[in-house]
């Protein structure tokens, strides 16, 4: 029993974050397109507070916040349209793997979750350098999911 | 002066506003992109929500009020997106009148985001009658911008 509570508690916690999955899209395509659509406005508010980051852009803690915010809300959205079945084929750059390894890419999509509520801390603080280092976490979140389940 | 303020006031709103949505986006593309990305999303909460208030699916404060939280997020987004200069040619919806009209376009994006918040507000007090009027509302509030300022 002890082995296998670990692995139900798993399964449960995979019904409630993939569970509803098929339910909310009308078409498969509108999971594809939904997940794509969340992922080009995360990259979009992304780009924006790398540029301040990066110093291309002057630092404003009040919109870098709003940009954080609008990051942390997007990334709770994508993960049940990326468990869509058969979605991984077509106009897609999600490997099939991510069927597979869903307790993985679970996880993966957690860690991203809370790096962006904690940017969004560091951000509402304003101090510049804990802001640096925390974007350079929630990059390096992204990175770890798209080099395991996005094909380049 | 008396007849002057309030130009001046409407200007420096949209400034405020649009302002920025040359700067925003890297090419024009990403304008329209991203403001369809926007819709799309926004489409699809809202169609969730619409379920449950045409009570083909079960009402569920939780969920209702994520979904509205999240619309209010996406409320605030696509404004900028809509005013970059010549995005109103080839693959989209946008009315050229939107540029000819911005101080109205802004007035219809502005009442639409506050009956978002609103719904926010009657989602989280759980009261459906009150709930099921509001997202009325919100469908109202979108048309009447779509109506005058996107093409059918």
């Amino acid at each position: 029993m002890k082995k296998l509570l670990p692995i139900l508690l798993c399964f449960f916690l995979l019904v409630g974050v993939f569970g509803a999955a098929h339910a909310q899209f009308a078409k498969p395509e509108f999971a594809v397109k939904y997940r794509k659509s969340v992922m080009f406005l995360i990259a979009q508010h992304f780009g924006r507070m790398a540029a301040m980051v990066n110093e291309k852009a002057s630092y404003n803690k009040a919109v870098f916040a709003d940009n954080a915010m609008v990051v942390e809300t997007l990334s709770r959205l994508p993960w049940p349209a990326f468990m869509v079945p058969g979605t991984d084929k077509g106009d897609t750059a999600l490997k099939s793997s991510a069927f597979e390894q869903q307790a993985k890419f679970s996880e993966l999509a957690q860690i991203f979750e809370k790096q962006t509520t904690d940017l969004v801390i560091k951000a509402k603080s304003g101090e510049f350098d804990a802001i640096k280092t925390q974007f350079g976490e929630v990059g390096k979140s992204c990175k770890a999911c798209h080099s395991q389940f996005r094909s380049q």
